[in-house]
């Protein structure tokens, strides 16, 4: 049996969607696909989706009968940026007054940097290759 | 400002990590990458990976000082697969017992089908370019 191809949706909930909106477009500059206002914001990133649902809407059935899902707490997320982008993404958190809570070297040489987004969520920033046993 | 490259890593939260462990590398076949018995498991898919955690062990702060956290509730996560793989998936999981929670088609003719992770994740299988406008 061979899995999936990849995870094509991420998902991050919060109740504050505007604030979402604007540290998920502004600081991580992703790309808009649509926003239903109230209950959800979708992005790309990459071949994926990075979808932000306000769990109060989405954790009770739908009628468009979609599955419902919804959960409360703080969240990972882990995004892939380049060696040489990460100065870059230093300043930008700087520069939107985004605290770094922790920097780590891994074994094999991988890089990452921590924050959150307005709700809390745990978000990074690792180098590429941070599962992969040959350092980039 | 550039976006990061993709998401590197996307979350899921159980208790049951046993649980999880069978459904995920036997239901879904995803490879191993590692395990910390009662804490997390994770695993490869793609380029990325799909971690899954025990959030009592990881919404406190940890000595090892990555940042803490940690959710509950039925999260979603959405994997692509092929769409002459969707009958093959629809009896994997039929054969393990997995109930098809819903199936849609979507307007640019891409295919989703809806189950449940034993922690009552929601998940689901759809064609790569469900985000896109052309169907495939």
């Amino acid at each position: 049996m061979l899995p999936p191809l990849r995870v094509l949706e991420t998902c991050v909930y919060t109740k504050d969607l505007d604030a979402a909106f604007e540290f998920y477009s502004e600081v991580l500059a992703l790309r808009l696909h649509s926003r239903a206002p109230g209950r959800h914001i979708f992005f790309h990133c990459g071949q994926g989706m990075l979808l932000i649902f306000n769990p109060d809407e989405t954790e009770h059935a739908h009628p468009d009968e979609i599955p419902s899902h919804g959960s409360r707490g703080s969240e990972h997320v882990c995004w892939a940026v380049e060696r040489e982008d990460l100065p870059r993404w230093r300043s930008q958190l700087e520069k939107h007054g985004v605290a770094i809570e922790h920097e780590q070297t891994w074994e094999n040489g991988a890089r990452s940097i921590y924050f959150r987004d307005p709700a809390g969520n745990s978000l990074e920033f690792a180098t590429p290759r941070l599962w992969e046993n040959d350092p980039d």
